[in-house]
């Protein structure tokens, strides 16, 4: 039997009127044209991903971590154990990891969803409820997933943006957990923009220089597997992804379908947002970078999908704490737009001459 | 009557004990070492300001606006007619210009100074406590303040410092407010850097090529003059600040005295800072460079203060808005440290093989 199709609906873009509103909004405000810089370039962005100017600021931002093994991992590519993966994500539920406190700071909450961690048993029912199954094939010799589970993870990102929006999130944040994930990610990034092995492959969590000439080796290997499925973003993800993976870019695509905001934070993230971009074209219209990182292949990503970063920080960790850390700025973007008084309302003068077109 | 000297204490460092006991909480948390980037030294900076680690997360961050007119104003330097100064403060009152919108959602609060706004009466006596004069002298053909004046504006800004401290505020964020005021700032970090006026002449509140001219040449005039009484930050500050910046180089100062940690924002607090650190030398040590602006001397003072900006987002607005977009970023950096869950406390397996040095 053939396997179902996954197939994705139009993306329509942003609302241009908002976005004209915005602009037309900031120019009035109580400070010289363009002088709040990237900041207002968020805001408007912001209301138009709203549909209405001013934006409102958000009330919901949302981090979802997709875990999950990775059979790579084996093969010495990570400076750390697969046993890790489900060590974090039980930390992660009991709220002592990095991106939990982080993701307070900023006002978010966090969703943790096992998709493919290498345990008998999720830690509780309802993070395990998307799983797929325990781990992935080890890419460099064999499928990542099979047909069937492709589509299942595929479909459960998709389920989880739909329930996050329906539930009232307006914002969303993909992170990624599992140990050995950048390696795939790489691949897929190598795939997607024409790159080589060299070009894609960085230190991920911290692995020194042999374990830098296994990860190459590894995704060489898997980067000749991947460029025969090339064509099609559902074989792209069984053949090289995993099902957090594939997940995630499920789960970005649908965010887009759904007309929410993304702030996309590291490799992971922006690997799946590349496969996203093919399931869905046009998806890239409702993401913005958290940042930049040092991961070569991180930068190449963005740049293929046209995206500045807001920060270059250096955060490496994943789990969503690059997005995260970007995240009061998207907060501060939509109240200036909403509560800076206008020359107007303040009674102040505007400039003397023009200023030059910002 | 020979003018009463201004010395300050001597500035001792943040402490260095406090800063190896973050370093080496850093590496059990879980997560791999270095991973956080930025935000990593940046908690153990803020850990050896405060000499503890972990560091709190800042209770009582506080924004305080360094308001002031320039006489310079009059030859066309800025985009901005001169009455505006004036109205802007008013709108800050009332809480409606970006800095009050930005500080409410990075949770500090707002204190605005009139040293020299061009006005008969302050619009309430309490801002108007530290007023030194109206306006300043036309520093291309004249000094800015008289030899009693600056050391009057110079201790408003020690006294506002420690009125803070005393008060409880944890972090200090000078914001600057005064049509023209990065004409001053620009020659003093020429005359600091030993540049020429043509390397620092920005675009400020966004001139025209005619207005840049004239800024170029009342840099390069005023650099004449301050060139002659570069050896005494007292003199130069005398001769080409202004009572607002007169007050903030003396509040920088003081700040750092007081083991007060600082956020700096754009071109008219690092000119500031310059002074600052010729006042009292080792004070740099306490501040961070919230951003980095297009405007070159900005570039110039930071390097030359050997301070890397968290932001490049083009806010150049002053006001201290963007130090206060970093503000959650150091917020955060904290709470890391404070509240992520060790290794052993997670039960967490640490890195197979040894990080590289972060």
């Amino acid at each position: 039997m053939e396997p179902e199709n996954i197939e994705f609906p139009e993306i329509t873009p942003p609302d241009d009127h908002a976005r004209s509103a915005a602009i037309a909004l900031h120019d009035k405000l109580v400070k010289p044209a363009g002088s709040l810089g990237r900041l207002e370039e968020l805001g408007v962005w912001i209301a138009a991903c709203q549909g209405q100017s001013p934006p409102r600021p958000f009330t919901r931002p949302r981090v979802v971590v997709f875990a999950g093994d990775h059979g790579i991992a084996v093969k010495g590519v990570s400076a750390y154990p697969a046993e890790v993966t489900a060590q974090l994500l039980g930390t992660m539920l009991t709220g002592g990891a990095a991106i939990n406190v982080l993701a307070a700071a900023a006002g978010a909450s966090v969703r943790v969803v096992d998709l493919a961690v290498d345990t008998e048993a999720p830690a509780t029912r309802s993070i395990g409820e998307f799983k797929v199954r325990r781990g992935s094939g080890s890419i460099d010799v064999e499928d990542a997933l099979t047909a069937d589970e492709v589509r299942k993870a595929i479909r459960a990102g998709i389920a989880i943006a739909d329930a996050e929006v329906d539930g009232g999130a307006d914002l969303l944040i993909p992170g990624d957990l599992g140990i050995g994930n950048s390696t795939p990610a790489s691949v897929l990034v190598a795939a997607l923009t024409g790159s080589e092995p060299v070009a894609v492959v960085g230190r991920g969590s911290g692995i020194d220089d042999d374990a830098w000439m296994r990860k190459a080796a590894a995704v060489r290997d898997a980067l000749r597997r991947a460029r025969a499925v090339l064509a099609d973003p559902v074989d792209l993800l069984r053949t090289t992804a995993g099902a957090d993976i594939a997940a995630m870019a499920g789960f970005l695509a649908q965010a887009a379908a759904r007309r929410t905001p993304v702030v996309l934070d590291g490799l992971v993230a922006c690997a799946a947002a590349l496969v996203a971009e093919d399931l869905a074209p046009g998806a890239r219209r409702w993401w913005v970078a958290g940042q930049r990182t040092a991961e070569p292949a991180h930068a190449l990503a963005l740049e293929h999908l046209d995206l500045g970063p807001l920060l270059e920080l250096d955060v490496r960790l994943g789990e969503g704490t690059g997005a995260v850390t970007a995240l009061p700025l998207l907060m501060m973007a939509a109240r200036v737009l909403a509560e800076t008084a206008t020359h107007e309302q303040a009674g102040v003068s505007g400039p003397l001459i023009a200023a030059p077109a910002s």
